[in-house]
């Protein structure tokens, strides 16, 4: 059962209670490099992400959002750390939300001025803990995360605003789970799910994938972002790939395919890439298998709407376990695009 | 808490019961070629790969099964799929453990002639279910992977076989979980995790992970294999990184990365990369981080052993969060790696 929260707008995008779960990511550019940050953005959208966040470091990076925005088509979150004018900044400028932690604003006059500016302007504001937020090491650091963002809120409920989305995050994945089971039981805020500092491609996959996948099944969490040094775009298709894994989102090409052992006919990785870079902006929900052999792929892919199989110097397309065809390898890989391409468009037909 | 299964023994290993959590992959190689084959299983002993599984199609892939072992240093799996001849011909020249399901085998009396051998030989049988298991597509997927895999262990107990590893893997994350929930508790064998057919690297990489991870975080799982359409090493590698997220085992180099955002000072990934390439064979666990900040990284990573930050044209090397040194950016990638091998060779001493 999913943990009921209230419901928090982000531009014109509700997070939160029933709503769907959203995918989030952060840009890697130079905010002020508006044109930079842009083609980032329009690129992200591309892959589907809903909601994206830039670090604001400074003025012109503040100034900067509204030309930023009137080029994107996604809610834009501004990235504040300490200074208090940059909030301000940031809300006069158009950001559709607000991340910062009124903590480490030591004047509490200026928390005050920038929760009324956000609540004219009906932006929620977003506070988080992670390992950052200490001086030390904690003794016990999933409790000192959660007391740290019951501050968070504390502070913000202190000035009248109530408008707050959550986030605990630490790049220790059981830090970050059961600190986050405490603070859904303890505030009825929407919760931002992710792993901080996850590191590479493959172990932040890994790392993110535990972590935020035990969360959702256990209820928990409303947007999510996969935190990874690489690409932002791969945080996003991340986003969506455990989002349908989790049968929460149903969203483009699902490729199912084999690990290839040693009786593999075809060239599995090559086919199953060349697929997925070739559809990669499909998002009508298709399960497409690209199998070994023709001898088990047909039956284990049994789930897969349209599949690929390779046999010897031939191979097979079938459809929900069953083969439709059977094509020589020099045909096999074009006349399975064809299918694959009439299926997408079979699906697409507003029904 | 572990579900305390019964413990079986592959080779010299034990698993299950209190034993370490294994981790499992297959060769992608032909098995016939034997010396393709063997240097896949050296590569991934030097990633850590503690059990390994290779198809044994036909006649020549059993018969190579004892010059491979000669040659390796961890248990081998034969994977056979229908021939009762190949299971005795793989158990007659050293297999390990045999990867077989008997309802496959029409005969009875041949199923009795492999259980007796493989007792003989203290064998363990692998059975397990996956949606190939089926003609049809079962009303109940769940249901009917659970029937099936309690079938092949009623046939194994018919002729007094218990020596039993199991498995259900489909390729969607929510079946196998819920399968494998259910199977946990209606058997005490040690049981073996993984999601078939999980596609590329990247979502596959999700999917495992997903999977795997809520099914050990409840305590169930014993051995695991992330299935993946490209390198088995990248198998190994992501099932270290999912024990280690999940405090299971300890094991290497753990690199905490940020994901760079407009505040980087210094190439995170690049640097992140060189680090994993030039120490992926360290076995002592280690964090270590990359940041890239000075500002907030040091106290962002302040779990990690030793980590580097990045500053306007200079960085900051820290141990637990404090900084030990300052160095221009020029020499600040040298310095580090001194320090880092200092502290390998630190820990790697036999206390």
């Amino acid at each position: 059962m999913r943990r009921q929260s209230k419901v928090v707008k982000i531009g014109n995008m509700a997070i939160g209670g029933q709503n769907l779960i959203r995918v989030q990511s952060m840009t890697k550019t130079d905010t002020r490099d508006v044109e930079a940050t842009i083609s980032q953005i329009l690129s992200l959208e591309e892959k589907g992400c809903e909601i994206v966040r830039v670090a604001v470091p400074d003025e012109e990076a503040a100034i900067a959002i509204p030309h930023i925005k009137r080029n994107i088509h996604i809610p834009l979150v501004a990235d504040i750390h300490f200074d208090p004018r940059l909030a301000v900044l940031a809300i006069d400028n158009g950001a559709d939300k607000i991340r910062l932690n009124p903590s480490n604003i030591k004047d509490l006059a200026w928390v005050r001025e920038i929760s009324l500016r956000a609540k004219d302007k009906g932006i929620p504001i977003r506070v988080g803990a992670n390992l950052g937020s200490f001086r030390e090491r904690p003794a016990n650091v999933v409790e000192a995360l959660v007391q740290s963002v019951l501050k968070e809120i504390e502070i913000l409920e202190g000035v009248n605003f109530e408008d707050i989305v959550v986030s605990i995050k630490a790049s220790d994945v059981m830090t970050t789970i059961k600190a986050n089971e405490i603070i859904a039981k303890k505030v009825n805020f929407p919760i931002h799910l992710g792993i901080t500092e996850a590191g590479l491609l493959e172990t932040s996959l890994v790392k993110n994938s535990a972590g935020i996948g035990y969360l959702l099944m256990n209820g928990i969490g409303d947007t999510i972002r996969f935190s990874i040094t690489d690409k932002p775009e791969k945080e996003v298709k991340a986003g969506f790939d455990l989002l349908r894994s989790l049968h929460l989102r149903d969203y483009g090409l699902e490729i199912i395919s084999c690990p290839m052992c040693g009786r593999a006919e075809i060239g599995v990785q090559s086919i199953a890439k060349q697929l997925e870079r070739r559809f990669s902006n499909v998002k009508v929900p298709l399960k497409v298998a690209v199998m070994g052999c023709a001898v088990n792929g047909p039956g284990e892919a049994m789930d897969a709407d349209i599949g690929i199989a390779g046999g010897k110097r031939s191979g097979v397309i079938f459809r929900n376990g069953k083969i439709i065809k059977t094509e020589n390898e020099i045909k096999l890989y074009r006349t399975f695009v064809k299918e694959l391409k009439n299926l997408i468009e079979e699906r697409q037909k507003p029904s």
